[in-house]
């Protein structure tokens, strides 16, 4: 079972990122940072009729290790009541690669199991809620399950130290992702 | 009365847009494309001690703008569920500027109002809930009146000026604000 | 086409029953102010051996009124930010009825098509949106169209005709019911 | 700390139950089964000259056991993508009783804590959103310290014994409870 967690901070040794390390501690993984990634905005072609063009980013390199992972893991603080901007130009970049003839791209993500690690403020566990129903839609058209989520309380580095729930949320995954490489 | 009308999509004469015109027709306004604007992804600083540095893009022309107007409108296609990507890394931005002591945008913001259009398929009278929930959470944030919001049937260009009502809602706040300037 | 009225509130005349009125004039209609039935709360007994009971009360004669007309027509004030106490009893019912071998209400309710009207405070049409959200997943579940909502303005009695826009709404509605009759 | 557990199940020995009484244990704390009591549906009265008439039934003994406990457990499974009738209906007469002059329900509600458990299917943590931001739209309009909520999965009964992390869950806010008790 190979895991890819794409995190969506922009900023180094965050919450959201302490608990995807946790989660994936002694798992078969790979961890991208979008924001260390080079991703244009899509540029919207689904309605012309020369559609979309090659983009010269690194988006490509994504396509590929989506498919090469079964699990994804969304890891993003909460900005602004939603995903990170960088994550948000990430999956709005779905839109031309599942139109990409090369790849298989929408049949692919349906095999896969998507988890979502959210943090934030205090209140992020009610004003994170509309982020999870947005995931869930994301993943529903996708017809990818969507496995679970933890909302954890974070904003200062090092704040989700005292959050005891998420961190042992986060270690129950992560036994279940080592409990699947075992059988 | 002067509108401040910001665009999410990143595709020319789309149905955001075509909503976001009506609106604005025969008023004081600006409209933005944030698409052509070089809006870089927040780089969260928020808890260094050396707090944000000044990015080199053409962000701070927009906190001009938005000092400068009375109404925010805010018009996306629902790409994903979300906002675009473009406009998410505006809003991303403003964790920058509600900082800087140059400008005093959060008490600027709360004397203004927003509205917001979203345009997607026939679903997005439900599936775009969850981003009028985030929208809500954003003006509440900053104590900026949320004055109302339309969420109008249109994927492919043209395809509004099938959705009377959404059109009619145009037309209604477009009337308001020239009624307010005859004040 | 023949519509179905429930109304939710414990208000006689008032502003979700005014909207009620507006959208089935010249219709063929029946109204029921669920109010003025004996509904009894679900006895919860899908997992035992026995099943459901009978009921002595109203129930059965809305089972009727529900497989006799083709649209339902949901109108209830926002009571604490959801459905009236008497509709939630009156929905809570359907999982004894679903399950009753003398009617077919599973597949007669996925032919018919939902409108729901909502009615409250200037803030219901964001709090309200929970709402709308559970009314989609309660029609989604017995794979009935919901066909379109509406959220008005009104506390007060009288209040609704001050919501402009949501009785333009209303008679809209009114016109394509008597448009499809004509045809 | 003397706990208020309110039951919106209609079925003994349920899910929703189970939890609470895990939640419960060596607590100061009274249980309320709502359908066991007689609760009228609202008369809704707030607009008429007259106010609120007195209702013969067993509300104005919940006013008392609220006002007598400092935390307020509200556990319902999920019917229909909200809380059960009964227990809708226990929140609608609110409206009354915070008109009530004999008491001070808005003021010493404010003083209280909430805790949330819903129960449901598989997929009660997307599709109890909509409920947790009800209720959370109800605790803040009293301001009402919502503390924190928990969406077990159970259905039948005894499924909830296979809900780990919701038992662990419950454990924990026992635990708390237990621990306030003996500062």
């Amino acid at each position: 079972m190979k895991i890819l967690a794409l995190l969506g901070s922009t900023r180094k040794n965050g919450n959201s990122e302490y608990l995807a390390n946790k989660i994936l501690e002694g798992t078969d993984h790979t961890i991208v940072s979008l924001a260390d990634k080079d991703i244009q905005p899509i540029i919207d072609m689904r309605h012309t009729e020369e559609g979309f063009s090659p983009v010269n980013d690194d988006y490509e390199e994504l396509v590929h290790l989506m498919l090469e992972h079964d699990v994804l893991l969304f890891a993003t603080p909460l900005y602004w009541y939603g995903m990170s901007g960088p994550m948000k130009n990430y999956f709005d970049r779905w839109s031309q690669y599942l139109r990409d003839e090369r790849f298989n791209l929408k049949q692919e993500l349906a095999k896969k199991k998507a988890y979502v690690v959210i943090t934030g403020g205090s209140s992020a566990n009610i004003k994170g809620l509309p982020l999870v129903q947005q995931f869930n839609y994301i993943f529903e058209f996708v017809n990818m399950e969507f496995t679970d989520y933890l909302i954890g309380a974070g904003v200062r580095p090092g704040d989700i130290l005292n959050d005891l729930p998420s961190l042992k949320k986060a270690e129950r995954w992560n036994k279940q992702f080592r409990d699947a490489d075992d059988l």
